[in-house]
């Protein structure tokens, strides 16, 4: 679809000028007042136009168990998130178009989808998410979840050496799987990339890390990993590799300008200047860190330090939404606290240009997504300012970043096709997917997890709790 | 308004019941399943039933500042809000109107309202915050700003003796006009309740506080302040009074169960048994201590001490919203970073009951209001479980705290009168309100504060930046 946004709100540096933007075959190709009308027209008026934002971290099949989780930390979130896991491929096809709905609701236009595998399923679990990003749209970069080390050598041992019942699959298995899934799904020009995405040191072993190199060189695919979300992952790195987590990645050569690495919560300054060398891309999750308890990531000391970092959500168990303005809200303002000069806070403006630019960094795009550029690709989100949220008029940009927008989001655009449009979803039915998420789920409250239980006390003893 | 609400989730504790809930006089009158129909018939079939939450502490029309304000510690940030402050009583009036709404529409029942008054027209302000609550139907505690020292003397000195310019009017005079307003507007029977609340020790003599006790005892009404919100407040205390400012207010008699203090970021654990021992209520506002990069304010060992602690937005120029449960949200999993014992955590339940009981108590009204109990006045918000935000079914109350709910309000009463229906302010047009709140305003960007630039240099020096 070609079209002309007129009269639209943009940004320029920390100023806003009003102006058209052309958009023909799914490309920015002019941004100038006045413009010659090409294809269908677009009221801007009153309207802020800004470049899609990038979820750049989540688990869509999270969504199942949002609201439920007990109050736990990561190690034993996580053997009660497994516990009561879903097992059904039609399951991951409805959570992923809901993910995908609450991104694109809250200004985002990608996603980036760490995404849990059924046992046994794989390829069919990726199939599920692959159809429903399509479906609706959005552009999703899928980064199917592996790992080949059992739950419990997640948990440092006090010692340095522990032995842990086996992974139930090979390495070799697994890799043949991502390899099968990059030849099966891997088409960027239709919106649909795979991402290598060993889940992290933690439950990681070296071959697998190095065979997911060798795909992402040879497919030309970017790298995807969880970092240091934890201090208890920071102690177990040290016990398997008697150095820094960043360093032994180092190492192995994971770490590069389209590496992402989700968390990144206990790094020491060595390992930050690692980063900045690197040119990896850590992806804040400020509001997982929190609901965690995993602490608060140094992002004033990545910023200064040049590292590049974006935003993601996370998944919804652990957070327990994929609104992607919150999560840029709360990842701006929580790091005040952090540093009393008030000249290293980040602004809106700056904090939106992480979670587009920053993001199509990570994701090995800046040159095609990420700002509103001549020759870019059309993912574009115009917000209405006249919506009571964003009332009375002040500064655009920090109303949305800094506000609570709701129902904001008037139109979105993803290569340059129309995904929402009047506030509505435009290409799949929202209500029959309330519909679908109702009618699979049942009110429930605390559950109890036969696997917390076993493993409880031994987290607690090694934690010092 | 007779009411009976149909088939509703309650919660029990930890777990939810169905049932019936009968609203006779504004009153709860019966809580059963199957109850005969009083009056009109409520449908409260995949809804939740909860108290009205309480809103502890905003300054209404700061809404107009919103967005805009730099990235500034609270004593600059504040210099800079009182150049740009609004001087008209109309968008005083708009703006409790828009606090109103945007807390109505996040669970909120009631508003207490630290409100900036109009020099010379303190009287006309209160006027027009009155007849908005008044107009929308939402349950106010207004608590007139008033202080009476010059806004340079909130910062320290870094010396123990200080000159300041006085204050444009005497501390006698600031007390007539609260004592007018207290018998012109406080009629907590219609649902309007007036507080005294000198701003803090930082801008406030002894005989300011000393007044507001004595008007406080006289006419039975609530004392509200700001209480160490920043390092510097901490600092300043100790030059002006030689030890922390909570036990200068214990010694002032400022302290008691009818107490409610915003923030309470810096205070130390003689502190904290101070207002334990005096049951003041702690008014946790974790978003705009975040947003003025005041620090996180000590809540879990509040819990622990067994302090009452609620929540509040904080005016909209340091938050800047005013959704009451985006601030519940980030004032619980905000302090799991602080304390790594897990089982310290505040769960969804507790957060629910800190907001309301808790917010209840604070205000000397806990046999009144704040929870689902016979007897008690008809404050109630009905939440639509089937919301695209709510789903899929888990805890209802799990996935209102710790989600991010949108449009999730289906109903709200305040004293059994009903103020939303289907999810619309019933008593006011809420578009009339944004196309005034529109009119009344421009797109602007960063300001240049006058005063911010001639204290700035002063501040870095003494806070060591």
């Amino acid at each position: 679809m070609n079209f002309t946004i007129q009269n639209v709100l943009i940004a320029t540096g920390e100023n806003y000028t009003c102006t058209d933007v052309q958009i023909v075959e799914g490309k920015i190709t002019a941004i100038a007042p006045n413009l010659d009308v090409v294809g269908t027209v677009i009221n801007g008026s009153n309207k802020l136009l800004l470049p899609g934002l990038i979820n750049a971290h989540t688990h869509s099949s999270e969504m199942w168990q949002r609201g439920v989780m007990s109050a736990l930390p990561l190690e034993l979130w996580l053997a009660e998130l497994y516990d009561f896991a879903p097992l059904d491929t039609e399951q991951v096809y409805l959570s992923a178009l809901g993910t995908a709905a609450e991104t694109l609701f809250s200004g985002g236009t990608s996603v980036v989808d760490h995404l849990v595998l059924i046992p046994g399923q794989e390829l069919a679990t990726i199939a599920c998410a692959v159809r429903a990003y399509q479906e609706i749209g959005i552009r999703a970069f899928i980064a199917p979840l592996i790992q080949d080390e059992s739950l419990t050598a997640g948990i440092p041992t006090g010692e340095t050496t522990a032995n842990h019942e086996p992974f139930f699959r090979t390495t070799a298995a697994t890799l043949e799987i991502i390899e099968a899934a990059v030849q099966q799904f891997h088409r960027p020009e239709e919106g649909v990339s795979i991402l290598v995405a060993p889940t992290g040191i933690q439950l990681c072993t070296d071959a697998l890390f190095e065979g997911c190199i060798e795909l992402s060189d040879l497919y030309n695919i970017c790298r995807h990993s969880h970092l240091l979300e934890t201090k208890a992952q920071a102690k177990l790195a040290q016990e398997k590799y008697g150095c820094s987590a960043v360093t032994h990645l180092k190492q192995l050569g994971y770490l590069s300008d389209r590496t992402s690495l989700a968390h990144c919560v206990w790094l020491e300054d060595a390992d930050i200047a690692i980063l900045a060398e690197t040119q990896a891309t850590v992806v804040h999750n400020p509001l997982s860190n929190l609901r965690l308890g995993s602490g608060i990531a140094p992002i004033l000391k990545y910023c200064q330090a040049g590292v590049n970092v974006t935003f993601g959500c996370d998944g919804a168990s652990s957070n327990d939404s994929q609104d992607l303005l919150e999560a840029i809200k709360i990842g701006s303002i929580l790091h005040n606290v952090t540093d009393f000069d008030y000249r290293h806070w980040i602004t809106p403006q700056k904090a939106i240009e992480m979670a587009s630019l920053g993001g199509a960094k990570g994701l090995n795009m800046a040159e095609q997504l990420g700002s509103i550029s001549l020759g870019k690709q059309a993912d574009l989100v115009l917000y209405d300012l006249t919506n009571l949220s964003l009332l009375p008029r002040t500064d655009p940009i920090g109303l949305l970043v800094l506000g609570r927008p709701t129902n904001v989001v008037d139109s979105a655009w993803v290569n340059g096709k129309q995904i929402i449009a009047n506030g509505q979803v435009t290409t799949i039915n929202v209500d029959e997917l309330r519909q679908e998420l109702f009618n699979r789920s049942h009110w429930t409250t605390k559950r109890q997890s036969q696997t917390v239980a076993e493993i409880e006390a031994h987290y607690r003893s090694v934690m010092g709790l």
